[in-house]
């Protein structure tokens, strides 16, 4: 999501809503190479004039992973996606998958007000060497980008571990941790195996499931996930 | 609002969902006098499947006066109108302005959430003697129904002070709680003069001014409220 969406007080304190990398120039190039019609680009006081008071919640979905971290921060996201399907009326609306949680958030709340946009997901893109694209890898020095791309292998590893026939989430975590934790240069936020759905934790694979890790790297807070399709029981 | 469309687990626990007055034969023959062509009557499981969790709030709007005594009601009346506007796409809608906070509590939503319907506000509909009508109204009892009376002549006498020039809201109050009182079968909950659309409370009758009184009568819980035209300073 373009972050100047978002309502500016729904932004944890530890990230500055003014310092988030934003780029007009160079997203309306892009635009203009992909032959978009419009770009819609409003002020943060065009979507929140003064005495603006309504919020929306998904409740269960926004509790776990990112949500537990950034408090209100998919409250933030979830009205301002609700106004701009308002404002835009589209049928098709396209959000990346490295923002999984986020993905899920805005589906279950599709559903439940009774609204009719067919929400895509879109496959993370990744740098040659497998880090997610993310306009906040620009804050990492050349020591953390490289300390960085462990994110990639824990979640190479937690793959393997599946595929050989691991099924308890608790043994996957741990060797998830032990790869992060092999980087002085990247402090673990969270590494957890979920239902990718409903998105609360699961203690066994024995399905598709959701594997999704928070860690912060020098100044920036960067996230992954992969779906561990484990045999279904 | 038809109270089927609320979610129940949103009613506070002094009114049972399941015993509000419903008289759906009835409300059927009503529409086809008024030749109505379509009626929407979904069930709560229609409109509350299992798994939902998606709650919208209109902050500031919500918290006076039933909003302090019925915790979580207008989230659930907020949340109810979005998804029927989403489901029924109108362009216009109306809602009796015996409930005035419900009325703003819609509005504000339309407004922030960028919806484009045209909330219609319709005057109170009176018995012959003056009695706001209400499903509620048939709990009372012969002498409730009297003393219930009591909540239309304190609007009269609010009204008949601010024309006598009395711009001092406690003053207002007072008479207002003075003629409830007269009445032991009424038990007052509030009687709050508040800005007309933001609805806090005011301490002066500078212009036009919302007078919204609650009382208990036995089982009844009733509302009124008067629009108290003060000149503006």
């Amino acid at each position: 999501m373009y972050p100047s969406f978002a309502n500016p007080t729904q932004f944890a304190p530890t990230e500055d809503f003014d310092s988030y990398p934003r780029d007009l120039e160079r997203d309306v190039r892009l635009l203009v190479e992909e032959r978009a019609d419009l770009l819609f680009n409003p002020t943060a006081e065009d979507m929140y004039p003064r005495g603006y008071q309504t919020y929306v919640d998904v409740e269960q979905v926004s509790r776990p992973l990112c949500g537990a971290h950034r408090p209100g921060h998919f409250r933030g996201v979830a009205t301002v996606v609700l106004k701009l399907f308002n404002i835009v009326r589209p049928h098709v609306a396209m959000f990346g998958l490295k923002d999984y949680q986020q993905v899920q958030v805005i589906r279950r709340m599709m559903e439940d007000v009774n609204l009719d946009v067919e929400i895509v997901g879109c496959p993370t893109v990744r740098e040659p060497d497998g880090l997610a694209m993310s306009s906040r890898n620009r804050y990492l020095e050349p020591a953390e980008r490289e300390a960085a791309l462990c994110l990639q292998s824990a979640l190479g590893k937690a793959e393997a571990l599946v595929r050989g026939g691991e099924t308890a989430a608790q043994r996957i975590r741990e060797a998830v941790v032990a790869e992060i934790s092999r980087q002085p240069l990247v402090r673990l936020e969270y590494a957890d195996l979920c239902d990718p759905k409903a998105l609360h934790a699961v203690e066994e694979v024995k399905g598709p499931t959701l594997l999704a890790l928070c860690a912060w790297v020098g100044k920036a807070r960067l996230i992954d996930n992969r779906i561990l399709a484990g045999e279904r029981a």
